[in-house]
């Protein structure tokens, strides 16, 4: 392939083990930690929608010629590291994590979306569609700080962590997949920082509908 | 709810909570024991087809004016201790398992066909129609027997455990769910050891085609 088309079958490979992971990730924290079976089925939604994703990403790999194993292998040490340093211990951690990480998802499916094809446009659309899918998680989280204001310390500690987690992992997938990276900040004369920049904005604008204000 | 309506309302929430159950170990199975990514999204392919059954019950649940929570409660317990019972310990425990495991519960719908309304039919005949999507098992587990034949004493007797956990299970809820049971048997004057056999032998023709040959 190209330079640049394998700058794509990256961003296509990095998603779909992110969606792949996501997907089981979320399966197990439903099983392991939802207190009621109407929670597990809520977690256990999003976590079906993910697999949809991947399975979409998945496809456009193959209709580019490219073997899905192979273009997600890079990505899979990252992305499993980060899922181990972010391992939820109750609930509502595990509630935080889904929205906040599926938020990092979605905006990196924006960031992307300027630089890829007309038909890979038209999967980050569809897959932006599902956005509102973890706002349950918003209204569970913020009924938990009512009845305890406490919580948000160490929740909101908690979401900066993943979100820390998620920077240092980019910053090395961006420095082993230099094409990706170039793809990701081939405008305007961007670096990869400005662009990490804004998904911290659009981080703590999250951490604000969860009613977790940013520390000092 | 009438007796026979609340059978109908047990047999959903039975079928609801076991396909919720079985997408999140499912999920967990692939996690944990799938060697390759293309393995990993194959098992997933399956767990997210579970999910897809479980939101068909749901609703159809939600359509009968029954609470999911409330119809699933009771088989909480049941469904939680087979898959306590029948935890794989490596991937190709989790491929039988997922084979013999998918494949009781649509023999389960079978059984359960002859004796709902219309649209509850309806409803079992989606069901089936993924019937072919376990089949990638099979594939598998008989090209690990090839390679090496010893596995198969190994493998059979995890099968066997397996559907007599799932029987034991079966008896325990049938004797507290007595309404179910009558649901199930309400033909022909069976009893319901007599669909217990159908369902064993049932099993046996799965063994088979696993190249699982039954003990002596």
């Amino acid at each position: 392939m190209s330079g640049s088309s394998s700058g794509v079958a990256d961003l296509l490979g990095v998603l779909a083990y992110a969606e792949l992971t996501a997907f089981l990730q979320l399966a197990e924290d439903a099983a392991r930690h939802a207190p009621t079976l109407n929670d597990r089925a809520a977690l256990g939604d999003l976590a079906a929608t993910e697999y949809t994703h991947f399975r979409l990403l998945r496809d456009r790999l193959a209709a580019l010629g490219v073997d899905p194993e192979e273009a997600m292998a890079p990505f899979v040490k990252p992305l499993d590291d980060w899922h181990e340093q972010t391992r939820p211990g109750d609930w509502l951690e595990a509630l935080v994590k889904a929205y906040v990480g599926t938020g990092i998802a979605l905006d990196f499916y924006r960031e992307a979306a300027a630089h890829v094809d007309e038909e890979t446009r038209q999967l980050v659309e569809e897959v932006l569609a599902d956005e509102g899918r973890s706002e349950f998680a918003v209204e569970r989280v913020g009924a938990a700080l009512k009845e305890d204001p406490k919580l948000s310390g160490r929740l909101a500690l908690w979401a900066r962590r993943m979100v820390g987690e998620a920077l240092s992992q980019g910053q090395h997938v961006a420095a082993a997949r230099p094409e990706l990276a170039t793809l990701l900040v081939n405008t305007a004369g961007e670096d990869i920082t400005r662009m990490f920049t804004r998904l911290t904005e659009a981080h703590g604008k999250r951490m604000e509908a969860l009613g977790l204000t940013p520390g000092p």
